[in-house]
């Protein structure tokens, strides 16, 4: 028992860090078994398809995340501040993958959203709940500081939106150009979307 | 002669519309021949590698887009919306691209970026050529509306890169959730971005 759920657990480490390195149709089974170190033949034991590896390491991944997310947004400290907290935190994480892999890895949501979703509707639809409960999430802040008067803004899920959307398209450019520094804009433009005042 | 430059030119159709529908991993060069109706032995002929393929279509598509984006945002008009047509011609391809495929397709670039930045170095550097093009046009733009003093930034080229950024980071969501109306904010948000008037 222990040992198959280590095994599950090799399988998936491996295929997550395999994933954000090259994404998910270049990937075979036997090669992620080989990095896993797990025989070959066990991985249809625990998953049943290449598929539900990948909503699997969704999961794991959005598990870890979200807790991140949780944590600075719903966190102490002035609504605004926990914005820009997250979005040190992502430029330090994707800076510690450079650091540890050679390249900024991107954010594995939206490598298979533009990898994968127009070709499995059960890998869009669980992207889909992933990127609702960031949006939720830093919905709740703006609705925070809209209420505060420190921001202004009309629908407050449009305005979360456009902030998730600016930091996935900023994530793009900085694993594009290999350069975490990318990310630095994205606090003032955050300010901006949220008709916030601009920091001196 | 003539009928092999147009077996090249299916081969780059055909593979254009499926790395566009599928990513480039998930294709084999004989499904690509397959499609464009040319000998699956014709492939090596024209492309010394599947590599030079990606090289090719990404050529192939930025000719046709650069020329899309130079006749809107070097025509005349107001500078900021010759941005606004950019963005309205964005969201209209798209929409055509959804009626014709059944899903949102997103950008080529943005999709390759994702998938291949970390794979391979021509990919990579091609893609950040493109990107760069893309940014000095828009940049122009920005340049001249400060100038006009129709917007409020410190760096244009920062300024450039951040609306190309929200453009792709919209894209990504059209995508994920087969919406082309994702677009419609695109507009707000760059004015934001500029520090210009919000539209009433």
């Amino acid at each position: 028992m222990g040992r198959t759920s280590n095994a599950r657990e090799k399988i998936l480490t491996a295929a997550e860090s395999l994933i954000g390195q090259r994404g998910y149709s270049a990937l075979g089974t036997a090669e992620i078994c080989k990095v896993a170190g797990v025989p070959k033949g066990s991985f249809y034991y625990f998953f049943e398809t290449k598929e539900a590896l990948a909503l699997a390491v969704l999961d794991e991944h959005w598990e870890t995340q979200s807790a991140d997310w949780s944590r600075v947004l719903r966190g102490g400290g002035e609504p605004l501040q926990r914005l820009r907290q997250l979005f040190e935190e992502t430029e330090a994480g994707q800076r510690a993958g450079q650091q540890s892999c050679g390249t900024v890895s991107g954010c594995l949501f939206g490598n298979l959203t533009l990898e994968l979703s127009n070709q499995t509707e059960a890998v869009r639809s669980r992207l889909q709940g992933i990127f609702d409960a960031q949006v939720d999430m830093v919905e709740e802040v703006v609705a925070e500081a809209a209420e505060r008067g420190e921001i202004a803004i009309g629908d407050p899920r449009e305005a979360a939106r456009s902030v998730v959307a600016q930091l996935e398209g900023q994530v793009l450019f900085a694993k594009l150009y290999n350069d975490p520094q990318r990310l630095d804009v994205l606090w003032r433009n955050c300010l901006a979307i949220l008709g916030a005042r601009l920091p001196a």
